[in-house]
């Protein structure tokens, strides 16, 4: 489904070629100030901008308030938010149709539906629903006042300057992945629960709706598969539960232990890439080759970190509000 | 919370030192054949059984099937069993109450609980529960019939040779972490959703409730983050949607593609090392060193396998009845 | 939370004086053919329409599709349908302010959300959005393909003639409440469970979010208290389950037994009344007389059959799809 | 399903006549003091004791805890209860098998899970369950200190003189129904959500899992169907939200006005009866007259108030905790 949350629940739905995107908020508190300002930094950001290697297709992206704001401030009903899109160009899809791109979900959303999806421009796979998530986050930092939440690049087509990693693809005339982390600070103690609300399980969760991630790891993860267990184990050094080191990523046994949360998640590089590729013709019946034309992202992983603070941060309002560290009524 | 799924759904309850640990199955299709016997084989492996590096504790671990069940097959109703503990050493704990362990969730359980929790063997939190998690494994595999789900070691304490990695532990005094793999064959297309049902993200919302996990990647994983698009799409060759290579680990798009299904997850180092530690002493009000006595695993990898098929079965059970892949009632 | 069902899940949104209300429809499957035309007669029929005693409110009630739709069938991505508020007066409403007016929502909004409603016109709580609801109910009744889902009034302002109960009202210058009755032919066996999820419970759930129901019983409902057991048992009269009578209301222990589904719900009189009433009054703190203006009216039960129909056949589709008694695609 | 509850989730299992019935609650605040004499004298009421007319099947209804109590109090993991069926006498139900008796399950049962089920004494679908809800309601109504939630009857086949009811039936040799009435004093204004978590949409959803519940009504209920707009508004009298008159039920637009929440629900006569009936035997195919052995009472509604009680202080514990008006750790 396209719900998620329990108490902060988001609702997200469109299609990358029809009138608009959109996202409900359901249960978001009374009384948060909240105006179209808020919205232009981190949508700017999902952009991807001036940075070379982001895709030419430009949205103006300004929140349409449709219900659950009223005199500048949220009402506790529903908040829903429209994007338009604007900037479609559905003839370059149109003709691709035979040809289910690969790493795409074409092929599986045929099996799925029936045939009935809009494939245009992936439809409501598409990576424009991001935008969606975006806002879902902005909202969601603003409940979560006392945490930063942050989320950078640590590498691009393996290499951490991101420069270099961008002309590894231009040169290949092929797309990239990349690395990125999400940190949040001010996270108290006791959030989560242990076994299937814990708050890696959540979190996960919500990172797997992102489009082309295909890892998480929390705090040293992977890495952890050869530590020895005194070198892995964070030790206390204080009444609060602080640790000298964070290996646990701030989770311990599912709940926060008031130490920085800190996870990691791999994004696959592009599907659409300009180099010339090989699947199956559905109209010809056999592998033949095509290049993918439309307007495209060589690194997908750019455009991420404001989506993955964003879903982290959904996530954290949810269990905030679980916990009752968020009040219903905002003053 | 401590359940999980939406048509097929689970339930866990029990701590490590009370009278029984549990499951509750609702949503169990009606007439499915259900014997003591086809809980054995799984069950014995999660103990670890004879390998060195697995805990002396030993229970018996027979099901007893409280509700659900008659005449041998499931009847539609909610399916109980319990697990009765029989092997409890409790004094081992009660003695250590002014230590919270490192690694383990003692303290975090403290401040969400206020000390109210049952600290005996970590409680809930104990990993005994993943005895639950087996048992609805063993339930959900029989409802797949069609697939195979199949978990392994890959790594011990950073070796591929299992004996070796666990000698570093025993070497060294110390617990190892781990890598194991799983994958299920005869996931038919369509299966999960865009966005908040995607498979990746029930997977992995699953996977993240066993404990010690830290990490979760599908398919090629964190090595994505290194690779051309070109390299890491999986070119489609036949009407089917069948690939000529499998780096999506099986999904597309959130959506399953009809190929095997494949991820991989670390598990860290058992926080219980026979090494001795410093930590926040509660009692003193200080940083002191301390050595956990009771009975561990060097290496709780060993016994991820069968707990990691369980939480994928579980996951796939469900999507398969949202499919309706299974029927409610099996003849 | 403004959501509901399990697989066919529906979520409203809007306020009386916004820009729009809507709805959003997840898990519709693909493939079902819908149009603006589909939705004319049960918005027209929920207008209340040339009756005396409806509200001069005209809203032209014309379906915006935003999602979830394309080449005129449901995608099977969330289907979001927008209805713009055309004919709103909020300065009628303004005014008012200082008095929260009996029987309406105003007090316990101003108690939950600390004035932060959006109080115009009833905001989120006012009977427009059951418009949404009338928008879902009409894609549900396509789904149910099958049943016949309809409601009629039985009584208005005491009387079965309706005529005669809203001279009533309109003689004595006040409101009048009603009796509806909604059946649904053609349920097969065996839909809804035992407890949480009985028939009985989903569709008293959904009943109850219409705005002024007040009271539901299913079958003989309350007259069954004065029936001996021989008299209310419905004897089966065939293989199939059917019955000779059918004071059951179509369903036994939680479950649809094949017969037709009756209940009967009783809608209160609209509490806006052209009578002058007494209520506190916020700026005054005092007690003091009053009398509604705005548009409003006399008997809302008469716009209630399409609303009750609505959510019968809501939460029949999301049973039916439980039950896999629904296709994912529509072929 | 066999769950209910956002926070505050139950989770009933068992058959009539298996080992047990139990319930797991999740979600309950840690420190919650609770002792089996806590469940005493509600589980006493709920057997309907010496009153004629209730059945004489006698259990000791002991809880038996298996999670979730430590030292006395609620740890906040999953509270799990078991009442061993003691006394059970299956033969009685085995010969007659092949007539699905009247107005219970039987027939739906064999539909819904094609003869698998436990058929035994009603099964899954026995009244032997609402233990588990009583058991639930206390607990509640413990976290609900500062309420008062009371049921009582006010008819038995029609009378208000329940001996005279009673005695009806017995003459009649036949079962009759009755009138139930639950008030809840103490409720704040706030809690509830205008549609689908009107805090009506909870109470009947909840109050629709007891078995033989066939009608719910709020404050004037059905005879709001009867009075004028002025008549059924209850007048605000002070700036706290209290009112005049109670005709709301203390529920206006889903939401809590801080009234004394009422309402009532009518109970059917108990299908069982000792008056000989004709129904569909499934060995002979033919509507053949047959008497219902067995131990029976003549009048459930003697045993409902407990159970209705215990529904309602379950729906608002859970409510009370999405509002954060009870707290996560009871000190």
């Amino acid at each position: 489904m396209n719900q998620f949350g329990r108490l902060f629940r988001i609702s997200i739905f469109g299609e990358s070629h029809g009138p608009a995107v959109g996202i409900t908020i359901d249960g978001c508190p009374a009384g948060l100030p909240l105006s179209e300002a808020d919205f232009e930094a981190d949508l700017e950001r999902r952009k991807g901008g001036q940075q070379k290697g982001t895709t030419p297709r430009k949205e103006d992206d300004i929140p349409q308030f449709i219900s659950g704001l009223f005199n500048g401030k949220t009402t506790g009903a529903p908040l829903t938010i429209l994007f338009p899109n604007n900037n479609t160009r559905s003839s370059d899809y149109e003709k691709l149709r035979a040809v289910p791109r690969p790493g795409h979900a074409d092929m599986v959303a045929r099996q799925k539906f029936g045939g009935h999806e809009d494939y245009r421009g992936g439809g409501h796979f598409s990576g424009r629903l991001t935008v969606c998530l975006v806002a879902a986050g902005v909202v969601a930092k603003k409940l979560l006042a006392q945490c930063k939440v942050e989320a950078r690049i640590l590498e691009i087509g393996g290499e951490t300057d991101l420069e270099k990693g961008l002309q590894k693809a231009i040169d290949a005339k092929d797309s990239v992945g990349g690395i990125v982390e999400c940190s949040v600070a001010g996270v108290p103690a006791g959030i989560g629960e242990p076994f299937f609300d814990s708050v890696e399980s959540r979190i996960a969760h919500a990172v797997f709706s992102i489009p082309a991630i295909k890892g998480i790891e929390f705090g040293a993860g992977f890495a952890a598969a050869r530590m020895f267990g005194t070198e892995h184990n964070d030790a206390i050094i204080n009444a609060e539960g602080a640790t000298a080191t964070n290996h646990a990523g701030g989770i311990v046994g599912g709940i926060s232990n008031g130490n920085e949360l800190r996870f990691r998640v791999v994004v696959k590089p592009t599907s659409s890439t300009p180099k010339e590729q090989a699947t199956w013709n559905l109209g010809s019946g056999a592998v033949e080759p095509f290049s993918v034309k439309g307007r495209h992202d060589l690194c997908i992983a750019l455009r991420v970190p404001p989506v993955l603070e964003a879903v982290a941060a959904v996530v954290l309002a949810d269990l905030f509000l679980e916990q009752s560290f968020i009040p219903r009524i905002i003053s």
